[in-house]
């Protein structure tokens, strides 16, 4: 069966049946002309959306459904850590090819129900529309945030720590080894985790929470969507500041090193232009910044302190490995036309 | 030039110098990774999202940008409106095919710019991605309702009058009018009339804010956009109840009269189940019913009675021009697939 055989109302109720997470904030979930929702005392409302397309975010070949429907919550969940917030309820759009199979949806919901389940929050409706050629997902994500508490991107001082979590590139590679049309050196396994990297990321919700229950004053924050050096460079835009980055205090996961050595491929434009690693970029003032680190690790929470905010507006400095300093700009990120 | 030789962040920054309309309850708007929002004291927030997509909601060949723009802004404002509230701020998602002028997007961000100032919400953020083929757009729109002020489409009960703002069938014989091979009879005036209809449908905001000022307790309220008999349908199924509904009283235009006779067209299918009116039908007791419709004359808003509530629950029966019973049941609405 088609999803042209099944009617639209059909499949809404079908799909709406997989749905189970719903805090009792909802007052009106799907089957209404809109959702209802009662927000929190002493919060600000922060909303984001992101669309993924087929063939141009992901290949059906390669990503299984499930995945793919935690995936589209995770970029979201992740926009919604850069800010700081907590995740409340989510519109989902479908845009359908016709000749997709219903169980495709089927799982697809699974995958976004699994991510509402573990990041508690609610998908309360959204859209279901054909789409004549690409099956495509549109999330619009809403959260709650404690008055005042929020980040941004634009706070960002001279003499502000940088810090990032998790690590860098993996994603990138992981996404290279599925494109690659000949297959990699080196361990099956480690290849493997390399592509969860890539279709299984971790929005950091959980550190960005730390970070405001700590009181850490995070003084800007971005999630690396479209790699480490584009989105500093939105950071010290909007604050109007440069950075020192520290090329061997960015955090790089053994993985990584393993499969670059075995297929000879150069690190850096992984590490510095890869995008989608979903880790949070942060800046915090130095007397902040103390102890964050083993903080971190305590609660099991990777984080790495990779460089300094300066006052030299725009300017990417990087201190190599080897001593010396490169101008960091040459690093593009993702762009999608 | 085309919207490939833009970069991303170039045609975003494009695209945000349009918008005009921020209203100081928006703390972040375009620019970070999530918009921020500073919710009003006693309110519940409600929120919709409609997308709409190239060949399958519109044609670009018969619809201007500045229609387009103003037109998916209207699809989402009805949905407002159909729960009594107001709406506050919208996330666009553009899904654009590489091969689109940019001026196209210019065009159709000034219309969407034109609704946002007309009915006082704000644009806040959104995402731009690519699309391989066809352009789409989606749209999340959230609004905010008085606390238990809102309606919902489960309190419809036997007895209550059943009512519908503005005319029926216009918008589908508009379409009809522009997919038709060869030229229809009857005045260019009218069939521009009825094609303005389709491409620039009104969101009933303020008949929807007059039901709530009004104190009318609305019992059971949804937005005509698969057909009359379609959206009644989901009121009744979701109240536990039926409907009658008198035929003659269903409120059509003179334009619709005038291409139907000129071309001898059944009026009876545009008006159940045309659809894309976006119209609002809505439900109250018989004592809050009471001279309702002229209230809504004397402010230049047109609103017609056009049945009441029965106990069968599912049915729809349908008293015709010449006094006869017929089940309604079969006006099927719009099915997406």
């Amino acid at each position: 069966m088609k999803t042209k055989d099944l009617g639209e109302f059909e499949l809404i109720a079908k799909l709406q049946s997989k749905l189970k997470h719903q805090s009792s904030q909802i007052l009106k979930s799907i089957g209404d002309d809109c959702s209802v929702f009662k927000p929190n005392k002493d919060v600000h409302l922060i909303a984001t959306c992101d669309a993924l397309v087929e063939t141009v975010h992901f290949d059906l070949k390669t990503i299984s459904p499930e995945l793919l429907g935690q995936k589209t919550m995770a970029v979201n969940l992740s926009d919604i850590a850069a800010m700081g917030g907590i995740p409340k309820f989510a519109l989902v759009t479908l845009g359908v090819s016709p000749n997709l199979p219903p169980k495709f949806l089927d799982k697809f919901y699974s995958g976004m129900n699994m991510a509402s389940e573990k990041y508690g929050f609610s998908i309360v409706g959204g859209d279901t529309v054909r789409s004549p050629k690409h099956f495509f997902v549109n999330v619009a994500l809403m959260g709650e945030a404690q008055k005042n508490c929020w980040f941004s991107r634009d706070g960002a001082k001279p003499g502000d720590k940088i810090f990032v979590t998790g690590s860098l590139g993996d994603s990138a590679l992981g996404l290279k080894i599925l494109q690659s049309p000949k297959k990699l050196n080196g361990p099956l396994k480690t290849q493997k985790y390399l592509i969860a990297r890539h279709q299984n990321p971790t929005p950091r919700l959980e550190e960005a929470c730390f970070l405001v229950k700590f009181d850490a004053q995070v003084t800007a924050a971005i999630d690396v969507s479209d790699g480490l050096i584009q989105d500093l460079r939105h950071i010290l835009k909007t604050s109007g500041v440069g950075a020192k980055i520290y090329e061997n205090s960015v955090p790089t996961s053994l993985e990584l090193a393993k499969i670059c050595k075995a297929n000879n491929l150069a690190k850096r434009p992984l590490i510095f232009s890869g995008g989608e690693d979903y880790e949070l970029l942060f800046t915090l003032r130095p007397e902040n910044a103390k102890n964050l680190v083993s903080r971190f690790f305590k609660r099991g929470m990777p984080l790495a302190e990779i460089g300094e905010i300066t006052s030299q507006t725009g300017k990417i400095l990087l201190e190599t490995n080897n001593g010396k300093i490169e101008d960091g700009s040459c690093f593009k990120g993702y762009n999608h036309f």
